[in-house]
């Protein structure tokens, strides 16, 4: 028997309207704040994901589902949003167009995790990219645009992270006081290979031992070159402009290679909640990692499932599945004929309208209706056809009119 | 440098108006016949494909994306829609649930294809599934929602054809007829293969010699038992209750192993026009050849890269996608603050609203909310922060007034 792949899940008709909520959120917010979206394709070349997330990460050294195709490409399901929307935008000329260029996208997210609660191989993600200024303006838009998504799928409780991890001026003092500090204490064993490849991914450890000593670590913002330093003032200060409280988290580092300057996470503030929400930050080095001219950008990714979680566990309700307006009941075979005719009719004047398609007792396709929430049956049988109505039961009020095909099709119509 | 992977393609902005239409479209048209959404993972285990789309089929043979897994597991990246909402009717227990079950997908479709006009290695289908019913009155009511969705997004000249390729009772005359008729033909190298391993695959040859052969080849229609006879000609009966004009094309098989009775396909009229736009049939094997209980069921795909192709050549006007109502222009760091808070209040009653992030030129920001398509700029400077206005620009009919922030916000949180 097949199943579903361990770690991915099938989005079932009783799920849908929280992804059809949070998609109709997203794309007003977006709308309020001027990006626009694009899709790319599900794979790219591994070298772009290599490249960009970083050797030495655990996305590119444990989770990436690489695969040779055909043609002996070596093609990577996309393990993150970002990396491909800055190849678009290499590859389109995006660079000649006003900038920032301001993107967003809805997007399946492959990560060979091992399997726990909240963790999925295939996860989804709602995400945005503002590509080409490196104002910390845009940095408080894009945390302001993702504060406004949450508020508005009415999650309450929000709690706003930032930090700033600097650049390469300013990295090489923070990397050597990582160092420092690092170099006499007891690492597991992935921190001994992190220690030497990749220093800063050192502050990632989920090991609970290193975690404690994670938190005494050098902080970047105490390593801040000048024109970092005043890139995260500035950031401070548009974020006080727009009222958005925050907290300095200086462990905040965010495990991709490319974010340079600000990152931030959003948190919901209950108890008990899985730590991260969503969250960004600013990656200027990466569109040069992957070939083109220098280009700043800064962007933000949420989880749909986490997202779902969320809103599950405040309780936020959101609009339901629509139900059929109406079923067509029918006895005999004459009956049926006319009730496939009538439904093409009313779907027509904008009536949802649902049919039986094999013989059935009346009792039962009436019992269908109630279950499927139908405002309205509508009954052909014997009696009917002789007379050439049709009868119309309110399901609701439990009664019922004697109706013809034409008059019913303008009274549904109307509603 | 990195570019999408071949036979793949970004979505870029301004083609996102005709996925969004033809989103709403299929949400619109899909909710009116009772239809609701799922969503499944985008790689399923290779075993799934190759049992459903059958052994000798292009797809098994020569196009899948299969891969191993970092646990060893043979996966394959959807090649086709159909399966794997089957394989989650089943996992999920949907057989308990009001019969039949109606579900339809978006999805992201892979095969390996050899890259030429229209044809994509990534491509994106709109389909749906109707499971548990046999009676051919689902078969019609999903070609009349192919039919309805088509001509809702507005193309024209629509040519719906169907035929029947028999069930398991009947296909081993069809299939004996069709190896005596192929028997003395000279045959492409491929069709030397489907001779031994697939007989009906015969009639899917794409080689010319071959599509010639085809044309005169012993039709199903001709071979069908008692049981498939009645049910294509109850599906003729309400494909005319439906008034839906159709032709029988006794050719028509469809490339996959699962298909069973009815066969379709909705084609654009145009001249010179690709020549399907979707179709779709009925399989009622599928479900048990995949080790569940034996289940009908019937359906309808449909391209979305190849809807929009014709939506262009049919010169369908589409919504354009939303342009900003204002741009917040500004001069000075002072400015700029009372800009973010401005642009931050205006996206809170649902104007939408960009921003200038680095210091430009007035005339620069001006010409940018031109470019942009705003129907009004703010302008803020030194003269405005000293009398506590903004400048409020109509970009069309390029006069302004004077206006407080307060009453800005008003004003345009009305509209």
């Amino acid at each position: 028997m097949f199943q579903a792949p361990r770690g991915t899940q099938d989005i079932l008709p009783e799920d849908q309207s929280y992804w059809r909520y949070i998609e109709k959120v997203a794309g007003r917010v977006t709308r309020l704040y001027g990006f626009e979206r694009i899709d790319t394709p599900i794979f790219e070349e591994a070298g772009l994901f290599v490249r960009s997330v970083g050797v030495g990460t655990d996305i590119v050294e444990k989770e990436m589902y690489t695969f040779t195709d055909l043609g002996g490409g070596e093609m990577t399901l996309r393990p993150e949003g970002t990396a491909s929307v800055c190849r678009a935008y290499i590859e389109h000329g995006m660079a000649s167009l006003p900038q920032p260029v301001k993107l967003y996208y809805h997007a399946s997210i492959f990560r060979y995790e091992r399997p726990q609660a909240g963790r999925f191989r295939e996860h989804h993600q709602f995400g945005c990219e503002a590509i080409g200024d490196e104002s910390a303006a845009v940095d408080a838009e894009v945390i302001d645009m993702a504060w406004h998504f949450f508020e508005a799928l009415g999650l309450t409780d929000l709690k706003l992270q930032v930090n700033s991890i600097g650049c390469p001026q300013c990295r090489p003092a923070h990397l050597a006081a990582l160092k420092e500090y690092f170099q006499p204490l007891t690492l597991c064993a992935d921190c001994q290979v992190r220690f030497k490849k990749n220093t800063l991914r050192l502050l990632d450890c989920k090991n609970p031992t290193c975690q404690t000593q994670i938190m005494g670590a050098p902080r970047s913002i105490d390593h801040l070159c000048q024109a970092c330093a005043t890139h995260f003032s500035d950031l401070k200060g548009h974020l006080k402009q727009l009222e958005l409280p925050f907290n300095i988290d200086a462990s905040l580092v965010r495990g991709l290679d490319y974010y340079t300057r600000t990152v931030f996470e959003i948190q919901p503030g209950l108890e008990g909640a899985q730590s991260t929400l969503g969250g960004g930050g600013r990656y200027d080095g990466l569109i040069a990692e992957i070939g083109a001219k220098p280009t700043p950008g800064v962007g933000f990714a949420t989880g749909m499932e986490r997202i779902i979680l969320n809103l599950k566990r405040q309780n936020v309700a959101v609009p339901p599945n629509p139900r059929p307006d109406v079923l067509l009941a029918w006895v005999g075979e004459e009956a049926q004929g006319l009730a496939i005719r009538l439904a093409a009719l009313l779907r027509r004047v904008g009536v949802n309208a649902v049919s039986i398609y094999s013989p059935r007792s009346l009792k039962a396709q009436l019992r269908l209706a109630n279950t499927l929430g139908c405002t309205y049956a509508v009954i052909i049988g014997e009696a009917e056809l002789a007379q050439g109505v049709v009868t119309l039961r309110d399901m609701q009020a439990a009664n019922q009119e004697e109706i013809t095909p034409e008059a019913l099709v303008a009274k549904l119509g109307q509603g």
